[in-house]
């Protein structure tokens, strides 16, 4: 294993611009190393026009992403913005092998077809954030099997077992007595392989991957190349502000959700965790965001900043007009109020009794239904809860609403 | 990792050939592991008549064997005679690979038309041990190439870090900071996978292996078979009694040393030594072996038993005519004597000058080339050193002798 590491070329001048696509890199970022190499490659990249290629490798079991996986594709994209490639790794080499110590039956191994149908989910999800023009998919079977047993075993010997121990659940699991297989060694390898292969300038992950990043560093080195920078981010907070998003806490939001619950979804954060998506999650840049928290702090209602952001990032996910209407129909509900566009229904025979009035406006399946639901406490006329099953409705127009999301105009007429 | 172990069936017999298949299996052996196993195995055996089979690695790197090397071989072939099946596998796949890591400069890979040629060499001398009908010769690149890189993630998932971290070496490096590739885990998990491919039911090694064979029992039972037993034999001591048979230690008898040689080496060794390579060497059974014992604890000269010794080993290596010539001539030499067949040269015009017999005789090529002799204390005549370059020989008959095998009966005439 040598130590003589090719660290790029430091000649070329560091102008604005290089400066500027550094603090562009750095935003939000948890760690960025080491970023002597990262500056040199961005200069060598301004001076020369050759864009840097920057990659991120995906694990195509999951395919619907949530604003969380979207953080480091919001940096990947930054990172076009400035012209550089990005490469949509799909990891389908390891996923075909499933976990094969068999203790993990949550991850069998995937079909050709699942991998497809998964990464192409992935893609379309994705492509949401990134551009399309300046990203390179690619699978990295495309190298992995051909290094065959022998290439394996080769790759193996570039990194020491000691290393490998530095990684700290490693570390911990081997002294707490918890097995690890032998094969466990081989992943970060394969995934530091794809970087050799790719000719990575930067790997992107969460901070759960700083090892394996480090280890595709290390053996591009080992292979003669330029070796790669690092740069992870952060995990984002759910809704709650405390737990990292996910899925299983409840706490997320699915980039595929409808436009009005993203909106509500977003609306509902507290004010501190609102700037912690505009860093992770806004594509505006750093000095509007600043601007517009100092007019917060100068007095200006935070809700028009939430709303701000809930609008950019509803219309990244659906689009403008989706975006407006969930806006309305957010402050609609706010009021406690009634939606735009709502069922007219008219109907005959005034005074009428509730439960009648909400079958016939097909509220309830059935009066003696109707009557549940008024005893539920979950009926409304004209915005206050009916407490009284006998309440009869004279002639007039009336927003009945049932739940918080059922609503009808109804005309009584004798 | 599964615990569960499919045990040999021990419902055959244990019959009193089974029992001496046993006491054969055990001579001379460090550790036979686990016994039971094995005697239900050699019972199945026995009962159904089918051959067990008996595995032995070989490194196709070091074709020149020795003495040594040849414990385990008469080990195999004390089970061939008993009528197992030996597979003397030939471990080419790794041999291709060499030292990936290129710390170990003395391990180039080796093509596959060297391998061959080793391979040949190593067969063609094991052959004079071994039974040949009952050989099976084998190549683990048959079974380890189609592996793939899949393959070679899926055997590494069913072994752990710590039991790899148990072996010995791997522990003590790792606590001294000496490096460890990770390459040096797979090795093990290979030559257990050899195991696995081959059913094999006994490994043999030496006690350097226990830890490699004890992988391949492990591993077969990951992949549902019935675990092999292991057998290692000790490292033989060299000449000296005290250190292993070793070419660099020059301790060593080569098995294609001459006759003379190898029987003069034999004789050459300690009496306590030569009960050590009778356990270990001969191809007597134990019993005799105890009567020649307890012979020369009555009085016998072990000399006896070290010309029995050397007779047997020198015939298998060679031929029985070879043997005895050997004896004869190790007899003649213990005496200080000449060997019975020599040149026999007539001179005329003694007396002769020393130097004008031995140039006369062709002993030197020179007058002043035999004088440089004399001067040496390299000449001998009937056995005397010659000091004085004037001696003159007078009219008989003598033995002259240069150095330790170079002899001429030389009739001076006058």
């Amino acid at each position: 294993m040598s130590d003589a590491v090719a660290t790029p070329n430091l000649n070329y001048p560091v102008t604005d611009r290089v400066r500027d696509a550094l603090a562009i890199s750095r935003r939000g970022c948890e760690e960025l190393l080491p970023e002597t190499d990262w500056i040199a490659k961005l200069a060598r990249s301004e001076a020369t026009g050759i864009a840097l290629r920057v990659k991120l490798g995906l694990d195509p079991t999951a395919p619907d992403i949530h604003l969380g996986h979207t953080v480091v594709l919001g940096k990947m994209r930054q990172l076009q913005d400035l012209g550089h490639t990005v490469i949509f790794l799909i990891g389908d080499f390891t996923s075909m092998i499933g976990d094969p110590s068999g203790r993990n039956n949550t991850r069998p191994p995937l079909t050709r077809e699942q991998i497809e149908s998964n990464a192409q989910t992935y893609y379309r999800q994705a492509s949401l954030v990134l551009d399309p023009a300046r990203t390179e998919i690619r699978y990295n079977s495309e190298w992995s099997d051909p290094l065959g047993a022998r290439g394996m075993i080769e790759l193996a010997s570039r990194y020491t077992v000691a290393r490998m121990m530095e990684r700290n659940d490693f570390a911990e699991r081997f002294r707490a007595g918890t097995p690890i297989s032998v094969h466990e060694f081989l992943y970060p390898l394969m995934q530091g392989y794809d970087s050799v292969a790719l000719k990575s300038d930067l790997e992107l992950g969460g901070t759960d991957q700083k090892f394996n990043l480090l280890v595709g560093r290390a053996l591009q080195a080992e292979y003669g190349q330029e070796p790669q920078c690092i740069l992870t981010m952060p995990l984002l907070e759910g809704l709650d502000g405390i737990e990292k998003m996910s899925k299983s806490k409840g706490n997320y939001i699915g980039i595929t959700e409808p436009a009005n619950t993203m909106f509500a979804k977003l609306l509902s954060i507290s004010d501190t965790l609102m700037w912690r998506y505009y860093t992770l999650l806004s594509f505006r840049s750093e000095a509007e965001i600043a601007v517009l928290k100092a007019e917060v702090e100068g007095g200006r209602n935070p809700k028009d900043a939430k709303v701000m952001l809930a609008t950019e990032i509803t219309t990244r996910f659906h689009d403008a007009r989706a975006s407006e209407a969930a806006a309305r129909d957010f402050e609609l509900r706010a009021r406690g109020g009634v939606p735009d566009e709502i069922d007219a229904v008219s109907l005959a025979g005034a005074p009428l009794a509730i439960g009648s009035v909400l079958k016939q406006a097909r509220l309830a399946p059935s009066s003696s239904e109707a009557l549940r639901l008024v005893d539920g406490g979950g009926v409304r006329v004209d915005g206050s809860v009916v407490s009284d099953r006998g309440l009869r409705l004279a002639a007039g127009t009336y927003v009945v609403q049932v739940g918080k999301r059922r609503f009808a105009r109804v005309t009584l007429k004798p």
